[in-house]
């Protein structure tokens, strides 16, 4: 595979954007792509998104986003694996420019989700579990993970206060990026206090949804040989588990999160020790533990550890969610991957002021598709 | 970019499948596929589908069919660019092995659309229009290319009855294929007669809906020499057009398909009239007349001129949809796309009795997401 660099990034701030329509919101994060490229085309275009069959009445993405971006006959398309569809896209264009097929590929996530009523967003995202064998039984997706966290404190002997950690660092992450949707410093006796959702998960251990969209422009790394801004793509995998929790031999290992990032360590010829920050999907508290734990940053059942023992702020061990992860910076589903992948180039880039990581190489972005059935890795390094 | 062959084809019938679901109907076709290439597992799966949010509840489709295909850990992604999805996952699954990344892809076209109420799954196949200027407005999907086949017959002055030789060659091809849905044929008199639905596409110019599946596998070519089965991606490309109709300088010129097909003649090296087959999009009896055309085989407003001059038959100059066509064979709308290629894998293979075209050696199949606004060209060659 020829060598892939990321040669610019754009985003919009992730919130209630009643103002702002699905189409405008990609268009946005493109054009301030493209201008941070400097360049002012693409060849290519991939859209991640999950839902706006569902919310906007729109399919065709792809065309539609190419359209509207002035990408006049460019290839585009859509590349859904719910709240996983931003990583797969980016993965999407970063093999079609592997491919030789094409030089120049524009990825773009995309979310609208603020523009139906709650329930009929929650309808909407519990497409992403199995229809049949789980949202048929009138499981919502909140619900799904509550069952995990359940078992995980039942198994391993945690209490919910445990987990607090997770949130207090994202959201205290978030309080330095201007993009993120919440900008609140929150406690453990807030967090303990909160609403609860669904038991054991509360208000403070799920992520907000929100509007937003996030890009980035991938080319032939030897072709922008010099530039300042360039960030190598290191390590690219995806994989699958069991679409139904309940089909998983061991439901509380993200198989899917170790296999993805196995491979791309391996391509990246690095060990997790290596990770200078680890942008995961912490789309609820538990899924912080399960994935640090899945990629070899913890033994099982002891990812909470490293909240309790402070190693996963800026200066910490492995610094994760270090602009606000979903919980704080907000998870727009289909755009969430790429939200995730372009905070790890700020991060290379030291971009992040307060919450930027001393000397950062090495870039490690994990996005999530489901109760853990499509898991992307991605592994980012300084050129 | 490396020489990608294709092993192994598969596919149900079209049809109501009220005994079928839509997971099963897929791994059917999967597991057809890899016997058919004498393999029992792949790499990666890339599923094209539109509208299984909308009509079955259910995203996360490529998690979803290679848990219940056996294909455990394997990378799996769904991509949708409308009634062009199952191209366009066939391109992707190519660019994925073309870039190195994998040895094997198998894609599935699927599409479940009879379990609901036809109203519903005309609202659905309108979110392929652009929902907010087009959709909005009420108009549906075949309204859409009313207003372009009322436009082409004003402009050109063909009549009703020209359009008949375009659905009479897909019903009496379709006649040949048992995967096919409707096996019925039609006379010029018929046509006529015909219900109308909206003016002046009738019945018989509109191709049926259906439930169906249909997959291939491609490995690189080098690593099947010597294989018979072995049919080479000789030309693969994709272009996209403005996604409401009403935005094109010219509304009668499919600028996609001509840019698509262009860029798959030059990497193939062979001008149209090298083509012995060609699947293309008659998802209304007009867009065969504009698929000729901004493919080269006839003049802007001639390409009526063909199915009237006896050349769209299996003995024809330019045989088109040989195993009968979106017409006929039935337009599951994502797996149509798929349905397209394995098509020209038959002839390719000589497997098609009475349709078979004499000595094919170069076929070509082109899929239409929207009312053109993504439209994908691949060209097959026996190797």
């Amino acid at each position: 595979m020829r060598e892939i660099a990321i040669l610019g990034i754009g985003q919009t701030k992730v919130d209630e954007h009643w103002d702002i329509s699905l189409r405008d919101l990609a268009v946005e994060a493109a054009l301030a792509t493209l201008q941070d490229a400097g360049r002012d085309t693409a060849e290519a275009l991939f859209v991640g998104n999950m839902l706006s069959p569902l919310v906007s009445g729109q399919n065709q993405l792809g065309a539609l986003i190419a359209d509207w971006a002035g990408l006049k006959n460019a290839e585009a398309v859509k590349i859904e694996a719910a709240c996983g569809s931003g990583a797969t896209a980016f993965r999407s264009g970063l093999m079609a420019v592997a491919s030789g097929e094409i030089d120049s590929a524009l990825v773009v996530g995309v979310e609208k989700m603020t523009d139906k009523a709650g329930h009929d967003v929650t309808a909407a995202l519990a497409t992403a579990a199995d229809a049949d064998y789980e949202a048929e039984q009138g499981v919502s997706f909140v619900g799904l993970n509550a069952l995990i966290m359940r078992r995980y404190m039942h198994e391993y002997g945690w209490k919910h206060a445990d987990f607090a950690p997770f949130s207090i660092n994202a959201h205290a992450n978030a309080m330095h990026n201007p993009f993120a949707r919440l900008h609140q410093k929150i406690t453990v006796e807030g967090f303990e206090k909160s609403s609860m959702i669904a038991t054991p998960i509360n208000l403070l251990d799920a992520s907000p949804t929100g509007d937003g969209a996030a890009a980035a422009l991938m080319v032939p790394a030897e072709k922008v040989n010099g530039n300042a801004k360039k960030i190598i793509v290191a390590g690219s995998a995806s994989a699958t588990d069991t679409i139904a929790i309940h089909s998983r031999r061991e439901p509380l290992f993200l198989s899917a999160a170790y296999a993805s990032a196995k491979k791309a360590y391996s391509q990246a010829e690095v060990v997790p020790k290596d990770i200078d920050v680890f942008e995961l999907h912490d789309a609820f508290s538990i899924m912080s533990a399960l994935s640090l734990e899945a990629c070899g940053f913890a033994e099982r059942g002891r990812g909470i550890r490293l909240g309790l023992d402070n190693e996963i702020g800026p200066t910490g061990r492995i610094p994760i969610c270090t602009r606000g992860g979903l919980k704080a910076r907000g998870h727009p589903v289909g755009a969430t991957g790429m939200y995730q992948v372009i905070e790890v180039v700020q991060q290379l880039r030291e971009q992040c002021g307060a919450t930027q990581v001393d000397g950062a190489r090495i870039g490690m972005a994990q996005n999530i598709g489901g109760s853990g059935a499509t898991i992307v890795t991605h592994i980012l390094k300084r050129a």
